[in-house]
Parts: structure tokens; C-alpha cells; sequence
């Protein structure tokens, strides 16, 4: 079994996604809120890259059933319903709706990943879900979300966390590539908590914005044991959804 | 003090590089060839972007006096006088002589940090030099070539290391950015040899085309005491060089 990380969806850039399965995570904030969300009953997220994008999507959809959701430096667009806090989405909001979202970096590593066989979606809350998900397959790319295109502590915690559950389980060897090895082993000196969040860069400029509380649900390991899917750019829970 | 670690050029993009200062590293090999070139004698390098940059710069410096070298996918340049092998650069080849150089990621990673208050060179050849040198800074960042803008584990394992080497002399706080804690980390699990470096996708590129011999002297700790500074686009030793 292979698997590469990547720690930015640039640095995907040219990397075959064909024939592949694609682990996308932000921890910090676009996939805890897209599968906290899917837990509290939103039937499918559309990502979005950018915000005129997500308006159009969200009237041609249907404004009614839809949510459209995201951020502009961890703050919600001016004049969407909601922000990119996990917490805003409970069950009395999203029940039976679709969200339309767009995030600065999240949405994005979705999107860089389209083309490969399987595309799914984890961090923290459903992380060992994910790893059982992905234990059978050859060929695995996790995509951090990052930070601008640039690294990312939280999300790369998250995919040694997914490496280390894959590794556990099996005898056969598993192949990482050089971010894969750094990920492992930033996995095996630390474990996740709204402490250690807090203290990267992307959980430091989420307090700078009074956002911090959230970090409580991005730290919430194996919540949630569904694995969301993105089939032609729709994320949603083949199969439905269980707590864990 | 502060320490920025940036995984790639392309991660510097937009960040403020006036009055910090800056160390560019390319284990595997630019940065390794540079100093091994300058430890024999050569008296400045000019690092340079294109092939073309780099021949038109190389005959109007004078074509006698100047040795043009470099590679592509790892291998010497088809007219160049020499390729990318720190061993390829001995005395009896550079001696006196001025290099134009040009690389898929090391030469990039200086132009990409022009502007700073100083910018230094190092590898693990001369890295407790380069420690020491930066030790009275206040704001520092350490920009790895990577490799085709993507994470390289040797660039970072130096990063770590030189880190770890700032870390040791001081009493007051070294503040690191997420990627810094992660260089850091691997430092503290690993040190370098020529089957470390070997094992990384660069090392395992270059013994694709056969200059894996290379490693060894990539992986020669602390051989050199000497600090090299670029200033105007010319990497050379100010107040000249002595062996560690």
C-alpha cells in the first residue's frame, strides 16, 4: 500500500489523481464543519472555490432547501446564512438541507482532487471511520487543506493520525512519501487536543477572531464513525450516517 | 526569537522577507555543491533561474574565468562545463574561478528571498557555523528548495537540525511557525546519514540516474566552519573561509 500526503492542494499541482483514493482534510475548519453538518441530517455539501461561485449554485439549487455557508479569513461572507463554524450547524438548521460552501482553503483541496476514483472526506471527528475506509486500498493521497498553500500543524497532525490507523491494523508494508513520514512521525509526539489546535497557526488566527470555542469540536476524536463522499462535486454519506 | 520555516519557494510567495534574515537550504544538492565549491576555493557563486539566464550571465561575467554548471531532472546540462555533484567541484576544477548555477529548486530558493537583510547558505555541511551565525538574530526564516515546489524530508531534517542548534545556545524563547515545529520534531527523531538522506524522494532521484554517491558528502556534518552570504545575486565568503 502507497500512500502520499500532500500538504497543500498546490502542491497536488501535477500529481496523478487518477485510479487513486483522496483523503481530503481541514481540520481547521471546512471538513469538521461539513461533517458535523452531515451528522445533523444535511443531505449533501457542495464546495465551491469561490463566493460568486456559491451564490449562483445556491439560487440555481434552489434558495429555499439550501445553505450557503462559508468564510474570508475565518469570518462568514458578507450575506451568506452562515459562517464556516462547526457549531452553527445543528440539527434544528441543516436537517434535510443542502449546504453550498466556500472556504479559503478547504473547498479548494476538494476541488484539486476531482478526478480520482474515490474522494473522502475526514479529520478528527470521523478519523477512524476513514482509516478503516481506506485500509483495503493500494493507492491513497490525503490532501491537507493547509493554509494558503503553505503547511499546516493541524491538518497534518490529523493525516499521521489517519497513517498511524492504517499502519496498526495491517502486516504488509505501507509506502509514504517524505510529507507521509513527517506526518507519521508529528503523529506519534503529539495527540490531538483544543490545546494543541490552539496553538497552531490556524487555531491562533481563529482566536484572533473569537472563534476559538470551535476548536473544542475539531479536537473531538471518532465522534462520528460515517465516511462522507464526494461524487461529482456533491459530498453526502452513501449509506446514511451512525454516531459512533 | 522568531523562526519561519517555509517548505518551498513557492510557500514564500507572499510573505514579508524585508529585514529578516534568511537561510536557503538544499541538502540534495545545491546548496551542498555550493559550499563544497566554495570550501575549494571558487570565489563566488551566482545562482540563476533559467538555463538561458545562466549562459548569457556565464560569458558576459568572461567564459574563461567561469564555470557554468547545474542540472536538470538531476542530470548535467547539455553544454554546461559541470553538473550538480558537490564532488565534481575539487580544487584542481574551481580554484579562483567564479560559478554560474543554475537548479531545478536550490537556485530559486535564493532569488525567492533577495530582498532580506541577509541571506545565508547552508547544508549539513557547515550547519553549526550557520547556527552560530544566526543565534543574534531576532527574525529568521529558513526556506528549503523542496523539490518541484513540493515538502522534502531533507531539507527539512537540516532545517530541524539547525533549529535544534538555535534552540540549544539560548535562554529566552524560540517562537516557531507550524512548520518549524514539525522540522524540529523530525530532528529530534532522526539525524542524518547517507541512508537517511538515501531513503528521501530526492535521494531516491538521484540514485534513479545513477549520482548517489553524492549522498555521502550531502550527509557530512559540520565539515566546514564557513558561512556563505549572498549579496547582489553573488553567494561568496565574506572575510574568507577556514575548515571546521
Amino acid at each position: 500500500m502507497k500512500i502520499d500526503v500532500f500538504f497543500s492542494p498546490a502542491e497536488v499541482a501535477e500529481a496523478p489523481v487518477e485510479q487513486r483514493v483522496a483523503v481530503v482534510i481541514d481540520v481547521i475548519r471546512a471538513t469538521s464543519t461539513m461533517i458535523q453538518a452531515l451528522a445533523n441530517g444535511a443531505r449533501a455539501i457542495f464546495p465551491t472555490v469561490s463566493t460568486e461561485e456559491a451564490i449562483k449554485l445556491a439560487f440555481s439549487l434552489g434558495r429555499e432547501d439550501t445553505i450557503l455557508c462559508g468564510e474570508r479569513k475565518g469570518i462568514k461572507v458578507e450575506g451568506f446564512d452562515l459562517g464556516n463554524s462547526p457549531g452553527e450547524f445543528g440539527p434544528e438548521v441543516v436537517e434535510g438541507k443542502q449546504l453550498v460552501m466556500s472556504t479559503t482553503n478547504g473547498t479548494r483541496a476538494f476541488l484539486a482532487v476531482e478526478g480520482a476514483d474515490r474522494v473522502l472526506a475526514t479529520c478528527f471527528m470521523n478519523l477512524s471511520a476513514v482509516g478503516e475506509a481506506i485500509s483495503k486500498a493500494d493507492d491513497v493521497m490525503i490532501v491537507c487543506a493547509g493554509k494558503e498553500d503553505r503547511f499546516a500543524l493541524d491538518d497534518t497532525l490529523c493525516a499521521g493520525a489517519l497513517i498511524e490507523k492504517v499502519v496498526e491494523g495491517r502486516e504488509s508494508e505501507v509506502v509514504l512519501n517524505d510529507a507521509g513520514r513527517v506526518a507519521l512521525e508529528l503523529a506519534s509526539a503529539y495527540s490531538v487536543s483544543a490545546e494543541f489546535l490552539r496553538s497552531t497557526a490556524a487555531g491562533a488566527a481563529l482566536e484572533a477572531v473569537g472563534l476559538d470555542k470551535d476548536l473544542e469540536l475539531c479536537a473531538s476524536l471518532d465522534r462520528y464513525s460515517f465516511v462522507p463522499v464526494m461524487t461529482e462535486r456533491q459530498i453526502s454519506v452513501p449509506g446514511g450516517k451512525k454516531k459512533a
